[in-house]
């Protein structure tokens, strides 16, 4: 059986043009990578994001996994983010293989 | 240590042309967002979804984040649709910041 | 309360030339259904994928859910590929409804 770690995924919902500050916080969490896929449309809440839909490049997923203690470190520099902007960020536990890389 | 609360994610693998199905239920459920995204391509099962490789917009994701008892009622609200066109749902736990917002 | 069963969730991060290597591979674990998502930019860790952003077709997720019997053969099977050409598996238990299918 092959030998897995536990860490943990993050997964920040944000405005495609605010990216780079997303993706500058995951590197000063000292979390060597992230990887951007895009949306299509979608529906927001509380008026934070936008109630029609919208097109291709307003908002994108950014993608990142770390362990526990830098997961920690980068939700709580985006927390003003997600407040200001209306990001959304969820983050859960994963197995990974070769734990050792994140 | 950043505060977070437990949501379930909800992610649907559907036809792009039922996406809207999809997404009045998510709104019928109580859940006030979600996030389509695109699929390039992809092989069924049991024969539901086609052999096969589907291009472009012939399915979606779409993903939404609930409490549980509105995942529970989402859930139940498709589960026809799941049946009838080979659509999957899946749902797991996820650590969200500001909770009071799902 | 509509019944689910627990099911590993599986998600690749693989370059685009190798994606069929990786359904090849989940088909050869019994596994009948997978679906490839895009993916935008990104950046590497320990120089095994790219640390510039790679653009547009580059990299796929591909994201499957199997039973954990055959989530372990698949990850054993991949883990070479992994090494190799810096791949990123993760994977994570989800609720899916009519797990019969899985």
């Amino acid at each position: 059986m092959i030998e897995t770690v536990i860490r943990k995924r993050i997964e920040i919902l944000a405005d495609t043009q605010l990216q780079k500050r997303v993706t500058d916080a995951i590197d000063r969490a000292g979390i060597t990578g992230w990887t951007v896929t895009p949306v299509t449309s979608g529906k927001g809440r509380d008026g934070h994001w936008r109630e029609e839909r919208v097109m291709g490049t307003d908002k994108v997923f950014v993608l990142t996994i770390a362990a526990e203690d830098k997961a920690e470190v980068l939700a709580e520099a985006l927390a003003p983010m997600l407040t200001k902007y209306g990001f959304i960020l969820s983050m859960w536990d994963v197995q990974v293989i070769r734990g050792e890389r994140f």
